[in-house]
C-alpha cells in the first residue's frame, strides 16, 4: 500500500477517530467511507506528551481488519520509537511522528520506512517548517496541525494556512491538515496547498457522518 | 451503582477487554454478558508504566453507553490521578490503582471515592499485601494480579493463590483475580477467597465468548 | 543547636509558614513566637513531588536571619539530596525528608547529619511506620502527616492518631504532627504521643496569630 | 492592567527579587519603587529546569497584595502550564515562559492570555530568536537573558546585545533585559533596543536599593 | 554455569572491578584470581540511579572472554530490564537487580532466569529484607549492601551485619556482601551468614591485588 | 594540551573505542597509534539518551594514564553537565556535547572550557547547523554524526557530506566526522571539509588495527 506516494494531485478527506463511537468503531468508519473518506486518521495519545490517553496498537489492528481504508497512525506520545513495531504489525499504512518526542528523528523515520509504512512528521502550531530540512528526504508527507495536539474542541489557528504554504514551498511534499477542519476552514487549507483533510467533530458530531464527510470533502475541493 | 459493596458472598465473572475485538467492542461485550458476565474489566495502559498502550476514557465512555454492565477501569499508568476525573465522568463503576504509580495513594483513593466510584488497589506479583495496611479502610476491593501487568500471553503465577488467601485474612475485602484465569486456575483462586474472576484470552480467543464466559464462571464457582 | 535532642518530654508548637503572609514573613513569624511558638515549620514544595511550588533556600536563609526560632525544612520535593547543602548553609535546624523521593535514604540522612542539621522523615498517610526500621538509628524525629503533602485545606485523617502511637511504640522517637492540626485534633495527637504540633491555617487564618498559636499549644498540652 | 501594551517608547527598570530580603519582601520592593522602579521581576525556579528553588504562587500573591507595581512572573520551571492558573489568580501582570519547557508553547501562551495576563517568552543565551517566528503574534514582549537562567553571580554575556538587536529587528516587540544588568551593561542593552531593565544584585547588594535602582534606570536611559 | 547453586557452604571472595585499572582490566582480574578469587563483581552504573557512570555490556563481554571466572553484573541503573538481554548475551553468570528500579520485579527476575543467568536482588542499607517475601522463590542469592550504591570511599555500615543475619533467617539463600568489605569487616559478615565477599579498594588500592585478595578471603573464612 | 586549536589545516584520524577490546584497552589503542592515530574518540553512553551503556570517567582516566594521545569524550548522555567535572579530572583533552541533552548549552560549554578542556558540539543527522549560531563562539570544533548516536552497525548517511560543508561555511570551525567512516566515505567527508576522522569497526573489526588505522587516514587525506 502506498497511499501517500500515489496521492498525486488529488484532494481527499477522512475521519479522525477521536470523535467516533468507540463501541462501534467499524460501523462509524464505514459511514464516513460511504461519504467518500479515503483515509482514516488514528490519534494515539499516551497522557504524557499530551494530557489525554486514547487508543493504541490493538485498536489499530482491529480497525485495519475491519476496513479497507488506509489507516494513518499519528503518534502523540513520548518515545514513539517504542510503538512503531506494534503499529507496523497492526497494518497501518503510515505513521506520523511528533518531532518534539522523537529524540532520534532520523533513526525513527528510517525505522518506520524499514517496517514497510510510509512516514510523516507533524508540525505543531509553534514548530517552524525549517526544522525539517535535514529529514525531508525521508518523509512521504507533512502534517500541519491547525490546533494544539491532544486538546479537544479547539479554535482553528489561522496562521496554519500560511504554514501549509510554507511547507509546500520548502519541500513540495503532500500536506495533511488536522485540527479544526470544517467546511469553512477546509478550502482555505486546500488553497494553500493541503491535500488530505481530516476531521473529527465536523464529521461525527452532527449525527450523520456520511453526509458530513461528503460536505467536508466537497468544501475542501472547492478551494482548488 | 455499588457493584463491590453489593457483591456479598457471590462469585462472579467478566471479560477483560484486552482480547476483545476493538472494532466491535459493544458486540463482544454483549456476548460475554449472554454467557453470564456481570462486570467488565477495562485495562488502561499508557506505554510508560507498562510497555503497551491500550484504551482511555473516551473508549470507556462509549462502552458505558453501550452496555449496562458495571465497568472496572484498571489504571496501569503513571500519574493515575490525572485520569481519574475523566474515567469518573465516563461513568465507570470502579477504578483500580497500581500503588507503585500512585505517589499520593491516600489522596488518589479519596479522589476516586469523592468522584462517586468505588476504589480498589492492584497487587503485582512482587507487592506484599501488608503494604496496604494504612489505606485498607478506603478500599472496596483488592485486585490480585496473577501475571505481571501489561504483558500478554503470560504464565499464571501459582504463588498468587497464597496471596489471595493472605489478602482475605488481612483485610476481609472482596478479591478480584486477574491474569491467566482459566477454567483450570479459577477454582484455585476461588477456593483461596477470590470472588471476581476476569479473563481475556480464555474468553475471547476460543471463538465463542458466550460459551467460554459461562465455562469460566462455572469452573470458578466449583471452587467453593 | 539541637532542637530535637533537647526536646525531652515537652509538648511544643509552631507555625507552618504555608499560610503566613510571605510579603511580611518575619513579622508573621514573630507574632506566633509571641504566642509561644518554639519552632518554625518550613514547607518546601517543587511542583513535582506535589502539585505546588512554595519557597526554597533563599527564603529559609532570610527567615533564619530574621528569627531566633529553629527552622525545620520539610522537603516535599524530588531529589531532596540536591537541596540539602543549600538548606544547611541557610542555617535551618533540621531537615525532614519524604522517603518516597529519597532514593538513597540512608545516604541522604547521613548527608543531613554530616551537614550539622538534625534529620527526620515524614510518613504520608499511606506509608507504614515499619518501613523506617533500617534507618531509625539515623533519625532525630519522625513527622506524621495527618493530611496528604502538598494539598491545602484538607480534612484531618483520623487514622493518623493510631500511626503516631505506632511510631512511638516502634522507635521511641519524638513525633511531629503536621496537617489539619487544630485545638480539636491537637490533644488527640498529643495523647497518642506527638510532641511537636505545627499548624498553618489554624494559626494564620483567624487574624490573630499570637492568640491562635497560644490556643493551639494549650489545647495540645491538655492532651497529656 | 496592561503594562507591556502601554509601555510605548519608554525605558523602565525594576528589581529582580532574587537578591531581595525574603523575610521583608514588601519593604525591599517599596524601596526600589522609591528609586523609580515600575515593574517587579519575579523569578520562579523549581530545582528541575534549573538547579535552584525560589518562590511560587503564594509568595507572588502576597507581593501583589503588598505593592501596586505590576509583577512579571518568569517561570523557570518544567511544565509551566501547570502553574499558570495559580499565578494568574495571584494577580501577576505578565507571565514569561521558557520555550524549552513549554512543550505546547502556542497553547500555553494562549492559556496565559485567556487568563487575563500578558505573555512573554525568554530566550536563553543559546536560543535563536528565529525560533519564535510562529508564536510571535501571541507575544506582548520578549525577554533576552544575558546570563544563563537559574545560576547566580554570573558574567554578563556580551553576545546578548546583538540578540536584543535581532529580536527588535525580527518582531518589533518590547524587549526585557535580565541577567548581569548594571549601570555599565544597561546602556548597551538599551542602545540595542531593550526597554525594560531588571536587576537583582546591582540593586540589592549595595545596601541602598532606592539609590541603586535610580542609578540603574538613569544609566539605562542614557543609552538612548 | 551455576555459580550460586553450586556454592554449597563455602565462603568465597572476588574483586569488585570498580577500583581496577580499566586500561588493563584482564590483567588486574587475573591477579586477583591468582590470589584465590572465584567470582568477579561487575558494577554497572548509569548516572541516573546513582551519580556515576561506569561500564556496560561491551566491557562485560570483553571481560568474560578474557577470564574464566564467573562474572556477576550488578545493575545499579534505571530500567534494568532494558539491559538484561545485552548482559546475558555478554555471558555473565548472574545478574543482580536493585528492586527500587525494577518496576516489574517478578517479570525482570523471570527474564534473567529465562536468559540462562542466575538472579539476585541487592538490598540497600534502607531496604527491609521483608520486602522480598513474594519474589524470594525466584532468587539464587541476595546481595546485602554495606554502603550506599554508587558512592565510592564510604564507611562500612555496621547495621549490615544484622541485615545479613535477617536475610539468612528469612530466606536461607546465599548472601553476597558488598561495600566496605576489608579483612576487618569480612569476618563479621561471614559470621552473620555471608558467603560471597567482594571488595574493590581493599583489593586494588594496596598495589598487590593477589596478596590482598588472599588476605581478604582468609580473613573472611576465619569468621566461620 | 590544545589538540583542536593546534590542528591547523591537517587531516588526522583516530579510533573510536566502541569496537575495541575493553579487557585490553591500552593495547588496542596503542596499536592504532602505531598506525598513525593522533586522537582517541571515547563514546560515553548512559542507556538513557541512547539505548546503550558504554564507559564512564573511571575508564577515561585509566585510558589517559595509559596513552599520550589526546582523548575526546563524546557525552551521549542525559544531563551531561553532571559528568563534565569527572571527565575533566580524568584528563580528557576535549568534551563533545549533544545539544539535545544540554538544557543550558551556553553554561555547559563554559563549564567545559573553565575546566581546562576544549569544547565541541555534535550534530545528529536531523539537527540543523544553524541551531549553533549563538554558541559558535564558544566552540573549538563541531562533530558531524554520519549515523545516529548510540546505535551500532549502521549505514553511513550520505546527507552528512553536505552537512560538513554547511558547518564549514557557517562557522569555519574544525569538523570531526563520526559514524560509518571507512576508506570509502572518509575522502568524501574530507573533501567537504572534515579534518578529524574517527572510526570504530573500520579500525578494529579487521583484525589489524595498525594497518586499518593507516589505511583510513591515507584514504581520508586523499580527499584533499
Amino acid at each position: 500500500m502506498a497511499f501517500w506516494r500515489e496521492l498525486g494531485e488529488r484532494v481527499v478527506g477522512g475521519p479522525s477517530i477521536l470523535s467516533a463511537d468507540f463501541a462501534h468503531l467499524a460501523k462509524d468508519v464505514e459511514r464516513t467511507k460511504a461519504g467518500g473518506a479515503e483515509v482514516v486518521h488514528f490519534d494515539v495519545m499516551d497522557n504524557h506528551f499530551v494530557p489525554n490517553l486514547t487508543v493504541g496498537p490493538a485498536v489499530a489492528a482491529a480497525l485495519v481488519r475491519a476496513t479497507d481504508l488506509p489507516v494513518d497512525a499519528h503518534l502523540q506520545v513520548e518515545r514513539p520509537e517504542s510503538l512503531v513495531p506494534a503499529f507496523a504489525e497492526a497494518g497501518v499504512a503510515s505513521i506520523t511522528l511528533q518531532p518534539e518526542t522523537a529524540l532520534h528523528l532520523h533513526r525513527t523515520l528510517t525505522l518506520i520506512k524499514d517496517s514497510g509504512c510510509e512516514a510523516g512528521v507533524a508540525l505543531t502550531p509553534a514548530t517552524p517548517p525549517e526544522s525539517l530540512r535535514w529529514v525531508a528526504h525521508l518523509l512521504d508527507y507533512v502534517l500541519v496541525m491547525s490546533v494544539e495536539p491532544g486538546f479537544g474542541g479547539q479554535r482553528f489557528i489561522p496562521e496554519s494556512v500560511e504554514k501549509v504554504r510554507r511547507v509546500r514551498e520548502l519541500y513540495g511534499l503532500p500536506v495533511q491538515a488536522d485540527g479544526g477542519i470544517t467546511p469553512v476552514t477546509a478550502p482555505r487549507m486546500v488553497r494553500a496547498g493541503a491535500q488530505v483533510l481530516v476531521a473529527g467533530s465536523a464529521v461525527f458530531d452532527g449525527g450523520d457522518p456520511e453526509r458530513d464527510m461528503r460536505k467536508l470533502i466537497e468544501a475542501g475541493r472547492s478551494g482548488r
